[in-house]
């Protein structure tokens, strides 16, 4: 019997990566889609639908694809449509019903669209650290801080395919300004881009302190981790701040829906070495007494370049 | 044909009300049992069949009833066991095995025992204000602030039946001291208990300051609604305060799972008049924007003397 296949699409700012996945969750062929480039949805899902026959085409499985599954910035899986992302150059519309365009363009195949960081928590279940889990959340740490949330084996999309929005909570009250207009939200402090923001804070009000954060220009949170591992202090106050950060936030997501284990993915989870202590403590020490000691920590096992595209491939079984 | 019945029962600490509801929600005749006289849980479960069983036989329901459904405080769902619950005095034992004793005391009846939070959503989705909704979270404001949480229809109960404890996520960061261990709890502000805090520190705060409440010995929140109603200043300073502080909890909670409705409930939510405004003020300004102005504030529109037993009996009819 032939073997079923299904695509996954992990579409970003700058690129679109799509890959080829069996029903062990091997990628067996993958193409990258500079996605920048595009004037308009149309535009871009007509060179997205080349890029994947020709994908389907050279990895010999014509015919045996089941469906496609997409993660995208503000993708929502009930309309299947993404909605007011401004990180998308070709998505000048308000309301993109892109599942519906690349389900054309790829001959009825159909297609399941979700955000990146609830096909992360898929992927993560059906591939990853989470599999097993029926209740978990999962954070993911990168350029901003996302959430995919799994009560009883399935992703809450809430109302209206929103929910799951834990970057922007609360975490410091009357904190620094976010993204998204509001202060003090976990993703100002807790992104890649909050800890460079806390670095740069920290250099600033502290011009005694010597740290080798004062020799970078334009700190990143790469910097910081690298100063971490050097042994650099501020660099690992840095951490200790954003896991006590982290931690306090989870044990409040802990109250609401009382998951199995907290699972973290991206870029900054690769610091788990400054990260896990602090976040630990900082959790049990704000959860009730009945979950302490008792929720799992847990970091992505999927490998960096594979798990995007598993993330979203892994909907498309659901076909 | 013969109509179904279920029984209801709210357990609290003082007493056990039962009632015998029928399909459209109904209550046809309800018993108060004294609850803090019992030495330990057989002889009140023991107790309270003996009522049971004169409820339904003067009903003149005998034969008719399906099932039995439980509030209790600490309730669990999966388990049927009632949990390290200090207010109950015959709850010596760490895990009372609660719904089956009951279901062996009452000749094999099936018994869905729950805590009072989610029995009074369950209540409110089948009866009440959030009828017809899939998606909405119930805050009850009483002595503590409890919370049920529905997500596509169900109650989430999470990995351990114990989910959906928001009366203690964190409201103001070292915070007040909670009943729970914790500081800053949202129950230490919010429930009826923390509006009278609030109203003791604020008199002694501003000895100053004028205000009907410094005529009242042993304040209780329903002294500061009243003051609140005859026009006080500072009582209804402290509505604009507690409601400031449960608006911007709510908006957290939004984040997570995108519900269609925050419901109130409980002894403090009928100062509806003073708690409305501010709570959807401060609500709105801490929403993300696609949510802002979306989510509806709703209160239980459920007649109080029923509505925990309606709650408790709802659970019964999935038997």
């Amino acid at each position: 019997m032939e073997q079923p296949y299904v695509l996954g699409i992990d579409i970003g700012g700058q690129t679109a990566k799509s890959g080829v996945v069996n029903a062990r969750g091997e990628v067996l062929a993958q193409t990258i889609l500079v996605s920048n480039n595009h004037e308009d949805a149309a535009s871009f899902v007509g060179a997205l639908a080349g890029t994947l026959k020709k994908l389907i085409s050279d990895a010999g499985v014509s015919g045996q694809v089941r469906g496609i599954g997409v993660g995208a910035p503000n993708g929502n899986f009930y309309t299947g449509e993404i909605k007011d992302a401004p990180n998308l150059a070709w998505a000048h519309e308000k309301n993109i019903p892109f599942a519906k365009m690349l389900s054309e363009a790829m001959d009825g195949l159909p297609v399941a669209l979700t955000n990146d960081a609830n096909a992360a928590a898929v992927g993560e279940m059906t591939y990853g650290a989470a599999k097993g889990l029926k209740d978990f959340i999962m954070i993911t740490l990168g350029t901003g801080v996302g959430s995919g949330i799994v009560i009883d084996g399935k992703v809450v999309y809430g109302h209206d395919g929103f929910a799951g929005e834990l970057g922007h909570t609360c975490a410091v009250r009357g904190g620094r300004t976010c993204n998204c207009g509001k202060t003090g939200c976990l993703e100002a402090y807790c992104s890649a881009i909050g800890v460079a923001r806390t670095a740069k804070e920290w250099l600033e009000m502290h011009p005694e302190e010597s740290s080798l954060l004062r020799l970078r220009e334009n700190l990143t949170s790469k910097d910081v981790y690298e100063a971490a591992k050097a042994g650099d202090n501020m660099a690992k106050e840095i951490f200790d701040f954003t896991g006590n950060l982290l931690g306090r936030s989870f044990a409040d997501f802990i109250a609401f829906s009382a998951p199995e284990a907290i699972v973290l993915f991206g870029g900054l989870a690769r610091a788990r070495e400054f990260l896990y202590e602090p976040i630990l403590k900082s959790m049990n020490e704000n959860l009730l007494p009945l979950w302490r000691d008792k929720v799992k920590l847990l970091f992505s096992s999927l490998s960096e370049s594979d798990a995007a595209i598993l993330g979203a491939s892994a909907l498309a079984w659901d076909f």
